[in-house]
């Protein structure tokens, strides 16, 4: 897996749904049945997440026999991932499942939408991902935009240094932040430092305070596009980054001002997938259906 | 707290954004200063999750003043929660307090006005909210939707019986899911049995079977408002629900069908509410800032 | 397993008795010796729990043969677990084990009897199970009463509407909660709402309230038989319950008063089943000993 | 605490029977009124788990008042345990509690009676109790029976060095025995080595082989007596255990036969107390009730 | 806190010693006496952890009265923390506190001395400490190394860019790794590449490849002191680390060298800091003892 | 395994130092590549943990080929595990396994160390490690002395009386003390009574008081030859045991001492094992390296 899911973690989407019994299944008398669950795509997508799926499925007491890796493209009909085992286990995984990859195939979509966009604009511009989602769904989020081919801004505060003015607000001012920034950059020296800044003149003072990225917050294309060349002159080795109220909708534009990456968290909260759930007996010799993407090279 | 959240779950999202040190506050020499933080509403919304938010700030070492209460509406410019404690607590407690509150208010948001449009048509129908979300926020998204005014669909596969054309598949067929039931309701006397249809003539097998509600699954209004009345006169003390595809853009003409009740997903996966960060150093003697809605009646 | 149990739920029951080291083994120097295990029945029962000690021995190292499934009858001298495996693993096992099964065996036994003794007077009365039991062992517990033929009543407070006297009192009475019902109802179309009564007039007080369910709380068999006749002429919609004091002892008195389903928490309590744990060196070609009731349909 | 339980075992407690929402209470509107909840005792008991109710009080969002110190005696009548806080809060932590209560009551009374029977008969004889219960309650269990002025036999594996005729099979027999303990004693020389004896002959070959204590196995009390002395005479400094089959009936006749100490698991399984639970709207200026074993020495 | 550790984890390091019962106090009758506890240093130390054991002491059931904030230094007899509460609360804490504070002030004393040897060579030099330490202790580590006054390297694989030579033995070749970098240095702008190397020869390789860090591995200081000046002339915007081997002993001629920083493991397994413990009962109106640090300046 | 790990232990290492993504592997595109990781001894050790770091490595989607058992010997340049798998999952667990490995098999190895020194001296005198060492690590670190050969002296509070200066002093003094065990020593027959003393006066009174175990704290080896002798014929069945400050340098002194037992805490601060890493493609058809220990006979 290209993101570490624990156990417990698995356990818990589980236990989210199906803490107790599965009491339609229960009454049915559904429970040892070999049963085979597809989930199949009705939309084209970006897949991601069915390695989890596949583990939630086996931690329910089934098998994966197949899917198709995470990273890869599906098409409308094609069943990305085919499970099977006794009634109760499938029955168990199938919303968990189903609810799992709608929600990660529907962010990797659009982020591959958005960046490919984006590439065709300028193939160096990176599109990152920032630390704004639903509570508690980071690890997976970021599974789902990696598969669709953006990079992380950052994952959490350990990890890098940015300064936004609310910070500049509590040390009194842009000296207060230069001469921190120059009494412990020694100390950071494998990191760099990342200022945000509303406008041309605050990019400047964050440059001269220190900043080895300067991120402009909310600062719409056209502006950007006039202000980026003039910061780029002043400090050739500063790297420009967009940032605030980037999306589908605008992200080409953002890439046409020559900043090095856009920075949006719009992604996470991308429009679900469809992807329809079919479920039936085991036939006795079930064949193998051919699956379009397994032969394509994924994510993982 | 109408929902109950372990502080494990609280610990978890604290610990997702801020597993280690915050190192720009630590570089910037950001720990003991008396800090206050406010969560400032730029749209009209319908407030949900402060009460979780002011347990985020606690646990990392500040303290709630006030905050308007989930279930409640805020204006553009209020304040819906304000937090104080020295500068290393507020600002691990910023962006995990601010993810949450755009997650929930959003949904509890989205939730009020469709709840309204409902309403608006039909008092006596009810909007009912699906296990269909991103994993892990069921909780979350519940105490949000419930802030806005629905009710669960249900919550889990122990708590209803829920019929799918999946499980009549893995049955065999209408009989045999009707002699499962007459064999069983005795047992579940406490419970109604709910299940799915895709139209008319399904609802009255469904009906036949010894449904007590049937489920409409991707049936247009327009369809519904024909057949509604049929199944009504047939069976009249069957329970009439309309599920797949309600969203605010439909839902009032689905409470015009004469359904008793909505199911819908869509709730999940609203927009996140726009809600702003201020951060300061706490005045020596700050005075209380008037609240708007903290004199209104919230739902805790 | 018809209910999911967690990994972690799995080796906190393990930790429970094994958190360091298995201090007698290791002085014994008993670590990789092939080791048989066997739980041997003592008295006839109904199996629960076999799949859980399944899991619990392979989390420990070792490998289940074979075992009883739940919801079978199994008789004095049978065993309903073989497991095999090197020595330190199987006698971690041993007792976790053991008492997992005692536990289960005690309650599925005895929920059998109940159910069979109530059956045999009125096939159409259901058990049901409260909510009432040892603080933490509610999934168990469930489980064990399923195989034993019951039926859980609810399983959390977010499952049913049940309403307590307690409730009523904080109400203010009972045309408070008649309001309440009358108000909220369409929200809680797919559920049947409970009302505890204590006697005729509080049952018909509670089904003008709008009860579609009157559960009689500590009512005698003898008043029982009397009343539910007449609250069945007036409310023939309403299904009734008897709650409070239910035991093996007056089950079948019960079962004839003409109430819907029998509602007791006794069960949960019952007298552990008493399994014996036989322990030997595994032979180079140990014979697979036939089971008895390995080809009876179990519960899973 | 005598017993240290973890927040996540509170919240584990609570979130077994709320984990959602309390549905009854949120339709009647049941969530800020202020509301008082007493645990009454039914018969006279011995108290256990009040320190562990105010938690789970705490916890929901209440305030415990007063209560009764576990280890202490309460009469029938008597408040054991007075909290409030919103309705919500107060209605959530009910059943939890009140389950919580009659477990380790229940228990608590058993251990009571049956260790002043013993003592009784001869007060230098011990009340011991087991490894065995229902899987995930040790912790409470153990609570339980120290308030009602039992010790715990063994906690764990790690613990102590028991060697059942299990571990006698795998070695190959009692010379295999003794000699492990001949070679190992020396680096256990702060542990006692126990060995199980179903009768005389093998308590001699136990305390051949090295035992501190041997402990005897379902033997009957007469037997007990008979052979007791011969044992003493034998090896004076060997402590002598009764275990298995010991019960309430039976412990008396046990305590009489001369050993030191009385090893059961019976008192695990005690009958719940019968602890009844009252709501009410708190009293503006409610008057502290008197209790009459708050003035008593509990165990904490 | 300077680090975040969830409730989880403060109750895992109590229920690791504590995880039932306090036989020996137990035993002794030590439950409710009020007990005061200190912590008395017997060396010259740097503390670190005091807030952490703070929230042990709380968690136990006692109250911290004053301590000596992470990162000041203590004098051989100052009470670094004194807490007071109920024996059993109090007895509980002791030795997990007083492990938690004998590892952490171990670390952070080592920490600040080889922090202090390196500046007193050229105070642009930082110390940087890396993932290498005890299984779980992560966060402890940092909080002890941070209170010495050296920064982290990295704290997870997540974080950065750090290629070794395992790395490139997978990858082919340096030319492999520097097309990589090449083609994908875009989407980590925000990042730096570091890059391992053994000699200068690998270190104008990993600059090539497109390293903004060469960290020289194993590489003896009077080598280094020779290569460095040929690297940055070379290469004059790279940053150059040195790492492996470092330690207390020879970590000032390592600054000498001029590296930028020095990366090391050592600190990790600092020799524990010799933490003395003081018992009494709680003087009826005890007076407050002079701390000499309670003044000083610390981390938080 | 010798000790339980459960998963989530197992996983929580892993997340530690992997919580989101590998971003070095991911930029490098080492995703699916065959893999072999070896772990290579570079001092002679005695080997600990490689039953935990096949764990991790199957936790990670690797699978271990073959490994060192716990408890044996390895020479320089032996491979002590080797495992394969994809790069990604090979590459995720290479720095937590080598934490492991370093951090277990230099405490095995010390401990060895030190019990054959003491061994040698007396080979009846027992070497027992303490709760003293970084807070949550005392599984493994049990793990670790076990494979080293020691034994606990004891593994929590719940475990032992052990009578420490700090209880003397909040009971008053050694007659208090000796009351209390007076009184409760029949409720403990099971378990060794064991009392700190400072010098021989102290045992004399420790003795008196009711100990069958002398723990001298801090006493000087030439010191303990003299008054050893003088306990013994005194009190002819107490065991004695050195304590306090005894480490690899004075532990054969204080084994000549005629004491029963060495009670040490140094082990657990041993220096970590130098182990290296290779990483390596998996040849198509790679010969198994023959490994020296695999034919030895190991802990598990």
């Amino acid at each position: 897996m290209t993101v570490f899911f624990e156990q417990s973690q698995i356990d818990q989407w589980i236990g989210e749904d199906a803490s107790y019994l599965d009491l339609t299944s229960h009454m049915l008398g559904l429970h040892k049945q070999n049963t085979t669950l597809r989930y199949v795509v009705r939309d084209p997508i970006r897949v991601a997440g069915t390695e989890e799926v596949a583990e939630i499925v086996c931690s329910c007491g089934g098998q994966t026999q197949h899917y198709t890796p995470s990273g890869v493209a599906a098409m409308p009909g094609q069943t990305i991932l085919l499970a099977q085992g006794p009634a109760q286990a499938v029955l168990r995984a199938w919303k968990v499942g189903q609810n799992l990859l709608e929600f990660a195939c529907g962010i990797a979509t659009l982020t591959h939408q958005v960046v490919q966009a984006v590439q065709t604009v300028d193939a160096s511009v990176a599109v990152l991902t920032t630390r704004k989602h639903a509570p508690g769904v980071r690890k997976l989020a970021l599974k789902a935009t990696l598969s669709g081919g953006a990079m992380p801004h950052r994952l959490g505060l350990g990890e890098t240094i940015l300064i936004f003015p609310q910070h500049r607000a509590l040390m009194g001012g842009w000296e207060e932040v230069g001469r921190a920034i120059a009494r412990h950059k020694y100390a950071l020296c494998e990191k760099k430092i990342v200022i945000e800044a509303a406008d041309l003149d605050e990019a400047y003072r964050a440059a001269q305070a220190g900043a080895d990225v300067v991120q402009f917050d909310k600062v719409p294309p056209e502006t950007l596009t006039q202000i980026v060349p003039a910061l780029r002159k002043a400090h050739p080795n500063v790297t420009i980054l967009a940032a605030g109220g980037i999306h589908a909708g605008n992200a080409a534009s953002y890439a046409a001002t020559g900043v090095n990456a856009l920075v949006t968290s719009s992604l996470h909260y991308a429009k679900p997938a469809d992807i329809g759930v079919k479920v039936s007996l085991t036939e006795p010799a079930e064949s193998q259906e051919p699956l379009v993407a397994s032969k394509l090279e994924g994510l993982e």
